[in-house]
This record gives structure tokens, C-alpha cells and sequence, in this order.
């Protein structure tokens, strides 16, 4: 395997082996459809055990249907869901919340610092927008847990912002599309970090982290469940053949792989980041906390690894040379390397200089 | 491989083989996300060769996202859809065509023979309901091709649905959830199954037929697609891993994978049918043009074959008897016999009599 | 006054004289905007003294409001509405159902009898629906009181159906557009035809029974109420100066205009109806128990009235020469007398040749 | 009459002496429901004359149904509205674009200066969201004439937009609950305000200047108005006796009638301004172009006025002491010379004490 310089997002690997076999086992003889079968049939189980609590379990595909799912039953009847400016699912998915709940929802953006809500803008938000007739009423709250920019909120903040949420009737929602890289990061568990940090559903990602096409919606308040399952059918996520989502989703978090895969790529974007941080004039823009950095390159260094076939995802105004260097699960020490050496050779530091060039493999 | 006994639905195969190696296939090496990957670029021109004209193509995960969004932009800015009684879209997605245009869209039964809606029908309660303003506006027409009970309908059967609805300025969807059947039964090409019938979109249909989770949306009208990427991403069907779904249907349209499969589930249904014509009193209640048999069989025959394991999906009001016996590419035909015998068997004929029990083998 | 002609609706009338001196009494001084004004304020104990009960009371300015923003909450979050397959709100309203619930709700209509549904049907309905995870979830049903066949419900009838609807989850709408019409009918309290009956919420109405612009939703479960306003609010019918539809239904329910208006006009109907009874060939389409009678006139009745200017609305399959005669408030013996006598002139009987031609009036 | 006391809105004044006999007389004899009326059927040639060009018009009852009925036709089928920050249709309709369009339209707030958007920020932000296949495709700019801080557009202004917007395809809405005033205010035609100035439809208001209730959607670009009569039917505001609302409509165009109500209520805005501003520590927040003042009062003048028994509606952020100060056509010079007296004795200057206290009147 050659050496891989495409760092754009975590979701340019493919499928981890594990998944991959899954889906092979998964394919053998015939089965029910429409999510009868006995793989997803064991998923509230499987989920319930990692979860250390009873639960409602709904694979999707995509974390665009969780998160719009999500929205339409925690705005109902009709509300606001209060979400960072750089949520996912506010500035992201085409209009996803308005869409799923057909107008009777709406994203409003608090203002963030390194990525995170705080409680007090929270409780502040939801207050005015209470005593306003003319508003959308406030229902729920949504958190992006890793968030955006690479930072992880701790259970205590979660808790603060849940209970300023609960005291004011609104749901409390996670946006886990990277749970597993704030899991692996937190070092708590997955109860910890959601349920009992007060979180009343959850978008759990996998497709980030290893899986072909799985995320699942967990509800840890199964009241609100209540619709999911019309909801999820009309919305085309309900797979007749759904046993091979189910069956990524229980490979996933069996044997911990979903955790295995996540330590694995917060390790490599912090190596990324250590080399990085001995070349002058680089600027990282928040804290790397999980498996990608945000920084800002000195022009050299852009130019050089864009010449050399690098890739990643620009962030922040054009002209500011920040990007986006993802690591995912697939990610070996020996690509980030290559990827620092060149960078430190465009850049014309020593430790570039002392390695080969990339482009010599 | 024991013998097939479940016959509820074509969707309780799992993949073709030929699937499955593209997804393993596909899996090599990083690629771009969100469709921006070679082979979902290469699809449109894919499915141009197939239908021979210039298409756009959305691959999409279920058959009820592809009839969903085609609602949506068949029906904008807002209308009605007419469609037989019995179609998925009226009556199996849990209200998705309402769903996906935000409450823009109604569909609108018409009465059906051998589940096919005829132009005169379509003609007349569009008339109708033009002239009232206190209706719907009519937009346009959905088909079902091949239908709900197993039949399909002829090109020219097509055309005259499709002028009448177009000289009323409606569009003309088709769901081709079994586009495969019909073609296989029909003989003509898929441009005369279609576009050259008056088809303006086509929810083309893969799952059903050996995939493991793969649609398209095919515009033959170019202009009708122009917001469905927006509507496709926050309906969540826009995968980041995309390139496993196009995968799937290169594969699948590839050296006419879908219409050998097609073909041979086609003619496993009529195995079926015509071992079942010889028993008394079994009674059917549709053609059987494609891959599964509508029949009400005799009590005796009923029990028996639920006893002795078999499954089928039951149709028509309780207490009739009536059953649906799907046939998939994977059935065999030692699967169906061991059916008909196991049938005969019951039934007390003389065809059964001779044959061993499924039982003992 | 000249004679009125023209029996095409209960809407082709003008506001009753206490309505007009309502609004005239409305606008002496400045007051509060967007109902804080003391006449709306003081219409939630008007209400609750009239139907001898605490009740949340939403003045709105037409019938399809009152009616969609019924649809939206007792659908809420997503479901489906009974209805019979006559209702304004099924047909007449260019699918408000669907669009006030943003796609959430859909209208399912159930056959019925001189009008009015079946608990036995709904019972069974619901119930089959309930069983299938394809259909959208049965949430409510609505009931049009008076029927648009000028039939009423009985309270045992209504009773008998809030049970059945109730049993199984259900929320039970009425839709009173012609309420007053009702009541005067069936002699017994507003009490009695709504919530003691086992209506949770009711569309009142006024327009058709001598106001100008002025419905009100009423909620007897005050829980169904929590979204209205914000609801009401966007919907555009929270008028800026609210006080001029609540003085209209204020007006419309002291001393009893609205029972007095609603008397009059059925018993003008009831004239109707006695008169045309001894032409032969009339045939009655229904029972006349409101204020409108459907029939089935003779040619030459029919074209005598349409020659010398009356007005109706056609009902029925084209060419059978149904219409419905609708009487108001302001209809008088004389102007029913004179629709008499020309019909029983056109029609050749006695009664019309022994009164004057209305030309020679 | 006493003094006016009461400056909290344009809506706590009544309706216009000539709107109340409009309603009156068209009150007299029968009619055709639903718009079929001759008064209603006279309103395109009305507005045709009114703005020197052919256009399609419908009244409705509400200034938010107005705009909410534009926002879906505009994002019709499915996209963004730019609006700015301070928009009634993006902060006071409980999120009416969205439930107008059923989740089909966002809007997105722009930045202001004296309550106006500018043509490059319009262009910077659209051309940026088009490039972004993850958000709402733009569609259209809804801009407020006059705006709600008491400022209007120049019709070179609006040009500028509308160029803007037209280069990229949008459409042009222009919410003129106050186009009156704006009119007013520039001394221009009707026309040069809207449509020459590249308007494509406009929300023109009544109610605030004068109006009971009737608002009317003046389409200027017909193709737009297509599903304009549906919608408007769905929404509710086809009031059955429209002919109440039209003969508003026309008696408010009629000899000039908005312009002298809005003519007057601006010049007593003025007056109040040109009063206030001769007290120290009065604080202005924006030009007063039109019939308000937005004013920052120092504290012994608000709490002076209020215990005189004055009203207003407060702006900005708590504790600024920033108020609306509203008048309106029946506004007099006495309420308004009262008011100046008042609020001059509580802030201790000469022009206060000079004359007598309100309360001695």
C-alpha cells in the first residue's frame, strides 16, 4: 500500500476490515426485511450493554438522516433547537432540521467558544425567546459531540448544559458523529458521557470511524421514540435489506473496535500536530483534541504539499491557508510522517531535511 | 445451501455476488467523499449507454427515498400525484410523498384493473380537479412499473398515460422498484420501457433484484433535477462513502447483471404458477407477468406449508387466503419444486404424492 | 329589499346588524394589538359560560384556518386524520391538512351514511391501520357538525365515536362550522353536543350564520392547546387588531343570536324543502335537518329557476340536476315563497298557478 | 375625544372613518362567496391603475400571511430568503417562511445599516451559499419598505438589490407593511418604488395605516402569482365574504386615502422627534424617515411617562430605556404636543414647564 496523502476528511477511508466481514457473514441464507432479522433484532441489547442502560436503537444510514431524524422529534410539535454556529446540522445539511420537521423546526445558533456552547448563553437564549410571543418556541438543545473544530465537551460541561436544558423543558440532544473520538479522548465511558451527563438521544456515528454506511439513534428517553419509527421509514432509512446496517453497527462496537479505530486516529492527528508545531509560522487554530487539526500553513509549506498530492479540507476565510488535516482509522505512523517530512522540507527546517523526500518512495 | 422455504419478499435475499465483490472492490484505497469519487462520476455515463440518452443520476439507499424525492420535485412547488390504489407510495411509505414535499404534495388514488391505472381515468380526475379551485393542483402522475399485483405495463400503455398527462401539464414518474422484472418480462430496451414512453423520472430499482442497498434516480427531464442534490443530501441520502452504493449499481448494470437476475427470479415465479395451477381450488388472483404469484390457495395447502416452515407475505382482506410468493435471483429451482411438492403433497394430489417430503431431505 | 335570489351559499349573506354594530362599537378609542385588547381577553369566560365549562378559546378569521390549525395539533407530531370522505377539510381546502402540519398529517376518509361515519368503521379502521408499520399512525378524527348533507349527529352518535376514538388513543375534532345550526337542530346545550359528547376541540363558527369574518377554536382539553398560539401566529391569523373579530364573536354569542340566526335559517330550509316536496319528480337527496336542502330538481324546474335568476350550487355527478338551496340568517318566508312559486310553476302543479310570477313582482 | 395616550403601535388605532363605511356598504344585498364578488373582481383594475402596470392581486387578512404566502412562493421549490437581521418575516412570524413553504425555505439574516441591507453584502453571501453544496440554495431578498427602524430605501437603493439578486436568479419580495409611509416619505410613484425598481411582488399593507384587517399580495412578475390562489385558500385567508375585505382595499387606494393617513402619521412622527430632541440626554437610534421615533429617554423622562399613563413599546436591550414611540392616522397635533409637554415637565426643561400638565386636562 502506498502511502496515503489524502487527508481531507475521515471519511475518504473506506471500510474497515472487521466491517467488511460483517457484511460478508451477514450475507449468508435468507432473512427477514424491513429490520426483522436477528442482527438488528440483538442491537437494543448490544447498544443496552455499552450503554449500561435500557435503550431504543434506529441504524440509519447516514448521519445527515440521524441528526434530521433527531431534530423532528425533538422539536415536536414545533419548536427551536438551539445549536452552535458551526453545528453540523445548522449550517451543513441543506435545511436538514427545517425539512425533517416540515417547517416546524428551526436551528438557532449560540455562539461558541473553541467549538463548545456554554450553559449560560443557553439558559440565557431560551429565556429571552420564551418571553417573545412572536418567537419560535425553544425545545431542544443540540450538541456536537466531538465538536467541529476538534475540541471534546466533558461530562461536566455536558451536565451544565443538560440541566440548564432540563429546567427549561428542552430536550438534550448529542450530535455523535465522532462519539467514538470523544470517548477515546475522555477516557470515560460511553454512559458518562451521554445519559448520565443528561443526554436524551443520541446520533451515534460509525461511518466516520470504520463502517461503509451505519450510523444508529439512540434513545436513551424512549418517549421520545415514540414516531421514529414511521419517521425513519417514510424518510427512506429503513433498509429492506437493513441487516447489513445492523450488522456493521454490531461489528462496530463489538470487541471495542469502534474504540480501537477512534484512539487510534486521536494518536495519529496528534502526531500530526507535534510535527507540525516545530515548523515557525505554523498556527493551529484550536485545540487538537480528537482526530483532525485546524491550522494555519505558511504559504511555503501550502503550496509544497499541494504540489506533492497532499489533500485536505480548507476551513476559515479564503486567503487564511487554514485547512483541515483528518486522520482516520486507516491512518498509518509511517503516512504522517511522510506528510510532516514534507512539510518540514518545504518549510526548511532541519527535520525535514534530514528525510527523504516523498516523492523518492 | 438447505432449501429456500422463505418466499415472503424478493427483498430476504441478500446480495448478489457480483455486489458484493464491488463493494469489496470499491473498497481499495482512500477516495473522495460525498460522490465525488470516480465511480459515482462515471455513472451518469453508465446509465446514458443503458437508456441511450443523456441522464442525470442520484444513487440513493431505498426505494422509498427515490419515490419520496421524486415526489418532492415532481410536485413543487406544490400538487397532487396521481398513482393506482394499491402503489408503495400511496400506501407503504408512511405518508412519504407528504413527507418529502413538506406537506406540498397529496397523492391521489385512481381505481386500477390488474393494478394498472389507464389514461381515461387519469384524464378525466385531473379534469376534474383542475376545475375545482378548492382542490389540489394535479402535477403529476406516478406508475408502478411492474405493479403491486405482478403484472406490467406495455410500452404503449405507458405512452397513452403519458400524453394524457402531459398534454395536462403533468409529469410522469415512474417507480421502478422492479424496472428489472418488467424489462425482462417486456423484451424491449430500457429507453422503450421509459423515456421513449413519455417517463420524465424513473426510480430505478436495485435492492429488490440483488443489490445490497442501492436505487437511482434517473431525469430523462434534466430541468426537473435542478434542486434534487439540496433535497438528496438533507434527506440524508447524499452518503459520504457514496462510492459503495455506485458500486453497487455499476455492478449490478453491468454485463446485464440486472436483467439476468431479473429474468431468472421471472421465471422462477412462473415455475411456481403453473405447479400450482394443477391443484384444485387454488385460485389466482393477478397475471403473473414477473416474480411473484398473487394466489388464494385452499386451507389444506395453507397449513400445510406453514407447518412445514414456508413463508409468504399475505395479501387481501383476512380469512381469504391469499398469499404473495415472491421469487428472488437467488431462488432455485429445487426450491421451488420442494414448494410444489410440499403443495401437492398437501393438497392430496397426485403431482405431490410422488415426490419425497421436503421433511425427509 | 327586493327578493333574494340567490341560494347558492350560507356565505353569500352580509354581516347580521349586530355584528356590524359590534365592529362600529370596536373602534371608538385605541386599545391593545394582537388580542391583548379587553374584549378578547374577556371571550375565554364567554366561552366558558356558554359551554358551561373552562375552555381555551383562539379567535382565528375564517373556517379552513380554524380547521388547519386543528389538523396540525391533533395530528401532532405525525399522523393520520379520520374523516369522512364528504369534509371540507378532506376536499375543500387544497390539502390544508397536510400543508398546516407541514406534511405530518394526512386526511383518511371513511365511508358514510346520510353524512356521518360510523364508530363500527373507525373502530376498524384504526385498528388495521394500526397493525401496519407502513401506514401513517392514526392520531385523531374529525367529525363535521352539522354534516355537509345537512344531516346532524346526535350526541349519543358523537359519543359513540369519541369512545371508540379514544380507546385508541385518538384526539376527536369537530369541525362546527355550522355548530349553531346544530344545536338549534338537536335542542340540547352546546355542552352536550361537544365535550360532554367527548369533543377535545372544536372549530365554532360564525361566518356562515351572520358574522363577517370570525371563527374561534375552542379547546376542551386545554393540553392540545400548549402550540397554538405560536401556531396561530405564523399561520397569519393572529390579526394586529384582534379586537374586531372577537367583538364579532362576542356579539355573535350574547343573547343568543347565534341559536336564533341558526333557527331561522333551518326552519327556512325546512320551507323549502315542504314546498318543493309536492312537485312531482323532486327528489330529495338527503334528510333536510339544517338550514340546506339537496335535491334533485326537474329539467324544467330547473331551468325555470336558473331563467328567471336564482342562484344554486350544483351538487352530485354532472347532469343529474342536483343543487343545494342554502337558506341564511337573512332569508325570509317571503323570498322562500317566491322560490316556490316559481318552481311550482315551471313545474305545472296548482301551488304555482295560483301565485303571481316573481317576474310580474 | 381625549388625549391619545397610547404610542405602543400603528395597530392600536381603529379603522379610517372611510374603511368602516366601506365595509357598510358592502354589506347591502347578497354576493358571490369566496372572491367571485364584483368588488373583489375590480381590484386588479384598481391596482393596475394604482401601479401604472398589469399585476395580479390577492387580499388576505394578516400582514404575516401576506409575507409568509411570498416567502413560499419565492423559495418555491425550495431555498433560502435573504433578509435583514432585523426582519418581521425572520424574528416575529413564529418562523413563518418555514411554515409557509413546509420546510422548503431558511431565512438567512444579513447585516444592516439604518435597518437596510446592502446590494454587496446581498451578493458577497449569495454567491458564497452557492458555492457551498451543504447549504440552501439562494432564491430570493425580501426587503422591508418601509423598515423597522422608521428608515426607507431609495428606489435607486432597492435597484441596486434587485440587480444583485436578479444577476443571480433570485427573486425579489418586498414586505411593505409600511409602503405607505415609504411612499409617503419619498415623494415618489408607487411604481418607482417597486417594480421599477425591480420588485417582482410586494406584501402591500393596509392594517397599520388605517385598514380593519386586509392586507394584499401584489404580484408584479405574474409567473410568480401560479400557485398564489391555492395557497392562499390552504392558508386560510379566502375568507368566504371576501368582498369585507376587498371594499377595504378599495376604499383605501381610493382619492389618495393611504397616502393622506400615511402623510400624517409621518409628519406627527416628526413632531414628536423635533419635540424630544430639545431635551438633554435624549438619545436618537435611527433617522425617523417614516411614522415612528426609535428613542433612548433619560430615566426620569420614561418613568414620568409612564406614570402619566403613557405607553410604548420598548426596544434594544434591557435597561437602554430605548422605545418606539408609533404614531398613526389618527394621530393628532394635540396627543402628540401632550405627549412633548409631558415628557419635557419630567425632564425638567423650559418647553415642559411652560405649559399645563397632561393630568390637569
Amino acid at each position: 500500500m502506498s502511502v496515503k496523502k489524502n487527508f481531507y476528511s475521515d471519511n475518504v477511508s473506506g471500510a474497515a476490515p472487521e466491517i467488511l466481514e460483517a457484511i460478508v457473514a451477514a450475507n449468508a441464507g435468507d432473512s427477514a426485511p424491513y429490520g426483522a432479522d436477528p442482527g438488528t433484532e440483538r442491537l437494543p441489547q448490544r447498544f443496552a450493554e455499552l450503554f449500561e442502560t435500557e435503550v431504543e436503537v434506529y441504524p440509519v444510514g447516514t448521519g445527515t438522516a440521524a441528526n434530521g431524524l433527531c431534530a423532528s422529534v425533538i422539536a415536536a410539535p414545533y419548536g427551536a433547537i438551539y445549536v452552535s454556529d458551526a453545528a453540523h446540522v445548522h449550517g451543513s445539511e441543506c435545511g436538514g432540521a427545517e425539512f425533517w420537521s416540515g417547517g416546524s423546526a428551526r436551528t438557532v445558533p449560540l455562539p461558541v467558544v473553541d467549538g463548545k456552547i456554554a450553559a449560560a448563553d443557553l439558559a440565557r437564549a431560551v429565556d429571552e425567546a420564551g418571553a417573545r410571543s412572536a418567537d419560535v418556541p425553544p425545545r431542544a438543545v443540540s450538541l456536537t459531540q466531538a465538536t467541529e473544530v476538534s475540541t471534546v465537551y466533558t461530562p461536566a460541561e455536558v451536565k451544565s448544559i443538560a440541566e440548564a436544558a432540563h429546567a427549561r423543558h428542552l430536550w438534550v440532544h448529542m450530535d455523535g458523529a465522532r462519539f467514538a473520538n470523544a470517548v477515546a479522548r475522555l477516557g470515560c465511558t460511553p454512559a458518562e458521557a451521554s445519559w448520565k451527563a443528561g443526554v436524551d438521544v443520541l446520533s451515534f456515528g460509525a461511518t466516520k470511524n470504520g463502517a461503509l454506511a451505519a450510523e444508529a439513534v439512540v434513545f436513551f428517553d424512549r418517549e421520545l421514540a415514540e414516531t421514529m419509527r414511521y419517521r425513519r421509514r417514510r424518510g427512506g432509512h429503513l433498509f429492506s435489506k437493513m441487516r447489513f446496517v445492523s450488522a456493521q453497527l454490531e461489528a462496530f462496537i463489538a470487541k471495542d473496535l469502534w474504540l480501537r479505530n477512534a484512539r487510534h486516529a486521536n494518536a495519529m492527528a496528534q502526531r500530526v500536530r507535534e510535527g507540525l508545531a516545530r515548523i515557525p509560522g505554523v498556527r493551529f487554530r484550536s485545540p487538537t483534541e480528537i482526530n483532525f487539526v485546524l491550522v494555519a500553513l505558511p504559504q511555503a509549506v501550502w503550496d509544497g504539499l499541494v504540489a506533492e498530492g497532499y489533500s485536505f479540507s480548507r476551513r476559515g476565510a479564503p486567503g487564511e491557508g487554514v485547512v483541515r488535516i483528518a486522520c482516520a482509522f486507516d491512518t498509518r505512523e509511517e503516512d504522517v510522517d511522510a506528510l510532516l517530512a514534507t512539510a518540514h522540507r518545504y518549510a526548511g527546517t532541519r527535520e525535514g531535511a534530514d528525510r527523504p523526500a516523498p516523492a523518492m518512495r
